[in-house]
């Protein structure tokens, strides 16, 4: 038996015809020994129509309806695939994320999977039926739904190829795979054959959507492979694997592999606050403990026993954390606060960079050159990013592109 | 603690707007020690929608892919309802069919509930907080979700105040109660204040679609009243409860109570069926395995060994059922079989008529003063049902509503 996992995002999931295309190229690949298991989003905007519809009533927490609400999106996809399948003659079953056996705590709208009890799948998968499986969705073990936070399919599908021991896990999108850089920015971009988890990582968690960092996280932590390729246009896809099998083609391997950007993200300040052990600590305690993810931190030098910080969080998260933000000022006697949603945030990404000194020199000075002030910077061993104004965003892109000779040859 | 049990039709959550009036009539009502459970349907005609859908991709058969499609309908109308409720205040928590404890058999899209487990629901109400639960699904022992056939949260709001032992079950929907015709059809029509089990469920089974014929089955069987009135309108409403209680205001009540309608019938005839015993059990068994409801059924004189054979079924079944009564037509060697959906089954429905003679004739009288011809008539202790061209729907309503006097006085 040959396992393998294949995810199909929204957008290729979009209408009807789109669906019994991809049920006609799963009937395709089941042949031999192939056994398939199908993850699917939610149909096309469905999910943010969803969303629509609870700010309309109020939109309170991010609690248990949230998640019931959500989670319909992939039911409605997933019996529709089914029923595709079956017309063409392909036994399938349905299988919610609860009957997946995907248990996650109890996080709601960002839930953590815990663990898989897939046995009901595989039964499905020996007897040759396709396993049509809801993503983006698990239940808590006191059997209450939950989603997995925005990408969460691609999570989905990961963690079901590892239970299942799949042979392949390949993630369908409506792009070719990866490239160097957003082809809608930089027209010069070229498609990345193959990426580190490391690299892939890096570029999903600043701004590359091609796949949820969360699942590359988890492919790399149980060394699942993951193929990420167009769900109707031919190609090789862009393949995420272990660092060891990558850059074998040349020496003259680029320093890095990609830029990356994104406009989600926005800017709070925090000024005059006093410059004692603890307070740090204090403000990211209470936004983590809201669950939300704090990217770039900058603390100015301290002056009279005060300093200023600075930080970014997704801009969905912005509101919840400048409440949470303002109570604390006010609580350490800082000044005030500010906030800032007009930037972006641009990212070069590349094991090369290791070993290599000047990159972020080299960054900088294609910054400047382009006439682009940076407002904040943060670098990590593979990765530097910079904070600039938004509306530099896509000349950011170009100008690092070319900087750094990602265009194609 | 006094336990009231409200259902909320899908044309009265059609928006979130309506779903917030009525998060605030729930509000209103949750005073003193009145506790709620809140069943919804999907909103407006999101259930037509999702059988679009699955038409589309061509998948009629009626499987649990069908069920956990048509199942999400419900489960947005209730998160969204547990969200307005919270928004202004009121703790609530979503159920759905299976969180409920509603266990079907696996009859899928047209399933039976076997027994109600509803200990969780009644622990969330002795918190005092409000249960919404999701009409029209339960699930099997297997633990399929399922639905119960078109206007199915009628009988989950009857089942589960039955298991809850509610103080009163009460039906909310876009009309003002049951009346003695259609008012679209008749203006002259008026309002029933109260009527028993057994003429609510021929009114229901003849075409008064204002609540579901299994519902008030479900609740003559274990004795629950039902007051079925507007969401938004104010009114009595018309309860249905035991004949006992009925008829106290006059002597003189009238014959009938009732006319009823539809077109959403289709009559199949078989021609020169041989007249042998057991053919009609044959035709009937093979259509009952099908979870098809035949309606009327009228046999001719046999004639030199042959006879002809007409039903009717519901619209929605015909198809299936033609081809049904097609294979065993050839198979009992019969002439052949014709089908006719341009007709309407026209009833008149009354306890009343029980102890009086003359109502068939009156009735057949009337159609015929209004030139209506009668094709098919069939006849039960409170009714008498006739089918008739379609076109002459509106005009035979009419005529009956006058000629047993329910008009206005």
């Amino acid at each position: 038996m040959t396992i393998i996992v294949q995810k199909f995002g929204g957008s290729s999931l979009s209408t009807t015809e789109k669906i019994i295309r991809i049920a006609q190229k799963i009937k395709k690949r089941l042949t031999g020994k192939n056994r398939l298991a199908i993850i699917v989003s939610a149909m096309g905007d469905t999910t943010d129509h969803l969303v629509d519809l609870a700010s309309q009533v109020g939109n309170p927490e991010r609690g248990p309806e949230m998640d019931l609400l959500l989670s319909t999106g992939e039911m409605v996809s997933a019996s529709l695939m089914a029923m595709a399948l079956q017309k063409i003659g392909v036994p399938s079953r349905t299988f919610t994320g609860r009957e997946a056996g995907i248990i996650t705590d109890a996080t709601h709208t960002k839930a953590r999977i815990r663990f898989l009890k897939t046995s009901r799948i595989k039964e499905t998968m020996e007897k040759g039926a396709v396993a049509v499986v809801t993503g983006f969705q698990g239940v808590t073990e006191d059997d209450r739904i939950t989603t997995l936070g925005r990408g969460g399919s691609d999570l989905s599908a990961v963690a079901l190829a590892k239970s299942l021991h799949a042979d392949a896990c390949e993630i369908y999108t409506d792009v070719p795979g990866i490239f160097t850089a957003d082809p809608r920015l930089e027209p010069e971009s070229r498609l990345i054959p193959l990426i580190s988890y490391e690299e892939a990582l890096e570029m999903a968690s600043t701004g590359a959507t091609v796949i949820q960092a969360r699942a590359v996280e988890f492919g790399q932590k149980h060394r699942v492979p993951i193929l990420v390729k167009s769900t109707f246009q031919e190609g090789e896809g862009t393949m995420i694997t272990e660092k060891t099998k990558k850059r074998t083609k040349s020496l003259e391997e680029p320093l890095i592999s990609a830029v990356t950007g994104t406009d989600q993200e926005a800017k709070l300040s925090i000024f005059g606050v006093p410059d004692r052990p603890g307070i740090a600590a204090r403000i990211f305690t209470a936004v983590a403990a809201k669950k939300i993810n704090v990217d770039m931190i900058i603390q100015n030098v301290s002056k009279e026993g005060k300093t200023d910080l600075s930080f970014t969080v997704p801009s969905e998260d912005l509101k919840n954390t400048r409440q949470i933000t303002a109570k604390i000022a006010r609580e350490i006697g800082a000044e005030g606060i500010a906030v800032d949603s007009d930037i972006a945030k641009i990212s070069i990404i590349g094991i090369g960079m290791q070993s290599h000194f000047g990159v972020a020199a080299k960054m900088f000075s294609a910054l400047s050159q382009a006439g682009i002030n940076i407002e904040m910077i943060s670098t990590s061993e593979i990765k530097i990013s910079c904070v600039i104004c938004k509306k530099e965003h896509r000349k950011a892109v170009r100008s690092l592109h070319k900087a750094f000779g990602l265009g194609k040859t």
